[in-house]
């Protein structure tokens, strides 16, 4: 008889985004001429860059003749993109990465995934609270973790706090991590992690033979100088850390699928036998057997992001959703709202008033101003009394959401 | 310090195509006038049908315009493909399967890896012999075998020979085996399974309550109506079967990406308390959590496989690689070579004259005529003695190549 996984019983129900929509649809039907504005999903709302467009439309051209047809491409992606990813989001920041260090993937949440492929189930695994769920429900799934408990807590799994009191950074910890997830910009919060932190991170990585698994899909969004993009402009982090990187929240990939993670061949792992094995090596592998590389298509769309056009069609887009925030989180703060985050992401962070929990806030944001976003205890124990407000949307929807907050809501 | 999976440890280098590139760039040099062609990859070379460049083409443009712009799409595929899908390849063959159980992925290869994230470790699993390297190379990675031997067979792993003494059926093996790799139309020896064959392999299946994964990529070859293009043309199937399909050698997609497996709801698999699961939940639940879909530009492209000029298109593109197979079939049985495979597959499989090995005889071609193949053992143990010759090229290409032969092979 065949048998199942058995850690994928551990998991807890996908319960954050449907009960948001039970809950929207309840409130919906007993109130049908109600105006909802949806600022709860992570997703981009504006068109594709002209740049990539052009870009795909003539690739599309290319796979009609013999003579320019491409088949099966590198499982590591094309020469052509890797080296203008190089170029543009390394070298240009004095980060000494090489193309062939560069895997192009079909999306950073199949990579943060993935990469637990190639490491061992002894491993011990450091998460953020609040976080990204895919990070917990992978190792749930590989069998890296114990039960959940009543807090939504994995057993095995160390969380780091990140929130106001600890002025939300990952507060290193005193026990021993291998493998230690940080997202910065960060989602949920909008945080940012300084020059220091980084180092410190990486200080610590170094001094345990530990992994970073380093998140910064949303690097587009920094808007200060002082801010790493890339956590290879932290001097050592190329012998501790993997990067991933998406071209989903720049250039608005999140439909058309295309984003990259960084091995860098200086990394090393232990074997059981004692030995230093080269993670790229295993990456490579895991790549060439279980993955056929991105669309060509989809491939030359990502590289016309590097063209000038491109890069100042980017540019617009990132700064378009930073206006949003910026207007949320005026408006938020107008109406009496203590918020973090926004300014180098795409997402506010807002206190509840009164110590009311993520739910109770989000019941009362929807029944007062039909304004729709996401319950921070959704990400984590540590994110309950909070909330989180996506500036992805039209300026129209996200200046009628504000308005309606700032007249409606009583804090 | 973080520890990797020993099991990566275990694999083989990948041997075969490094090796033959090595042996053709060393007669290369050695012989700079001599035109190489090469019949050794299952890739396409004929352009992309028009229809699906069209579609692709207006879904660019969509994602220009914001109102028709496409975020995050389903994880499992949109629902127009999906419902496609079902309409063409399974109900028109009256295999009882449902939209919902199709889920889109963006390869084949990718899928029949990641499949074993919802399975345990202590399965037993059969494999063919020869076989997809694929098949057995993410079953070491995850940890379900032992050692490899001389002869290349992995320690644990049951072994299903297919060759010429066996008419090249899969012979079901007396022990017990939970999960089995079966593809048919087989590479590399382009052998088809009957119903017989198949009705038998799902008895013994839902006898075991074994889960028989089904790789049907190149069912677009079949040119007989006997036999069957989906599992689930068999009685039972539904209840024992995973299905993996792909748009790559029907409509030439390797380098656009896009494939499907079926996951009907009705397939258990015991949980550790005895309990019977879902395995449509498990692989939903994994899906949802390591993948984010196809990009939305090639699923149209995709869906437009199936109007009524795609369907065309098509089916004149497998038309043209069964005339290659046909021509290769003909020209090395005249020139004395037992050929089999390449009626109902883009692959010829040859028996090597006089007992040479695999490998001899693949020198013996690229010396005399300047032709590359793929040496039948670099797919297992049973491959030796024989090579694989794909009908994957230029008209032109083959007709030379078997001119070649016919003229200078003395077998």
């Amino acid at each position: 008889m065949a048998r199942i996984n058995d850690n994928y019983l551990k998991l807890k129900a996908g319960y954050l985004f449907p009960e948001i929509a039970r809950r929207v649809n309840t409130f919906a039907e007993a109130n049908p001429n109600a105006q909802i504005i949806k600022l709860g999903i992570g997703d981009v709302t504006e068109p594709l860059p002209e740049a990539c467009r052009h870009a795909m439309i003539e690739a599309v051209a290319e796979m009609g003749d013999r003579t320019t047809f491409r088949g099966y491409g590198p499982e590591q992606g094309y020469a052509w993109l890797r080296e203008k990813i190089v170029q543009h989001d390394y070298q240009a920041r004095d980060c000494d990465i090489d193309a062939s260090e560069i895997f192009i993937s079909d999306g950073s949440k199949c990579d943060t995934g993935n990469i637990l492929d190639i490491f061992g189930k002894d491993n011990k695994i450091a998460v953020t609270d609040p976080v990204y769920p895919v990070y917990v429900d992978t190792n749930v799934m590989a069998g890296h973790t114990g039960e959940v408990n009543e807090q939504g807590e994995f057993e095995g799994l160390i969380y780091l706090p990140i929130e106001a009191e600890n002025n939300f950074t990952a507060t290193i910890p005193s026990e021993k991590a291998d493998l230690i997830y940080l997202c910065f910009p960060n989602n949920p919060t909008g945080a940012t992690a300084t020059k220091e932190h980084l180092k410190a991170w990486v200080d610590y990585a170094k001094a345990h033979g530990s992994i970073i698994l380093f998140d910064s899909a949303y690097e587009a969004f920094i808007t200060s100088s002082d801010i790493p993009h890339s956590i290879y402009e932290i001097e050592g982090a190329k012998d501790c850390a993997i990067e991933f990187r998406s071209f989903s929240k720049n250039a608005g990939f999140t439909g058309t699928r295309c984003a990259w993670t960084v091995v860098p061949k200086t990394l090393t792992g232990k074997a059981a036998d004692g030995s230093n094995v080269e993670l790229w090596k295993l990456w490579n592998r895991r790549q060439s057997t279980k993955f056929n590389g991105v669309s060509y298509i989809v491939q030359r769309g990502a590289e016309a992001v590097y063209t000038s056009e491109g890069q100042a069609q980017v540019k617009a887009l990132v700064n378009f959703y930073l206006e949003n925030a910026q207007i949320i989180r005026e408006k938020l703060t107008s109406a009496g709202l203590a918020v973090y985050g926004g300014i180098h992401a795409p997402y506010i962070w807002v206190k509840t008033p009164h110590g009311l929990s993520s739910w109770d806030f989000f019941d009362k944001l929807l029944h007062t101003a039909n304004v729709v976003g996401t319950p921070g205890s959704g990400f984590g124990a540590a994110g309950e009394g909070y909330f989180r407000i996506s500036a992805f949307n039209s300026r129209e929807n996200v200046e009628e959401a504000m308005k309606r907050i700032t007249e409606k809501l009583k804090v």
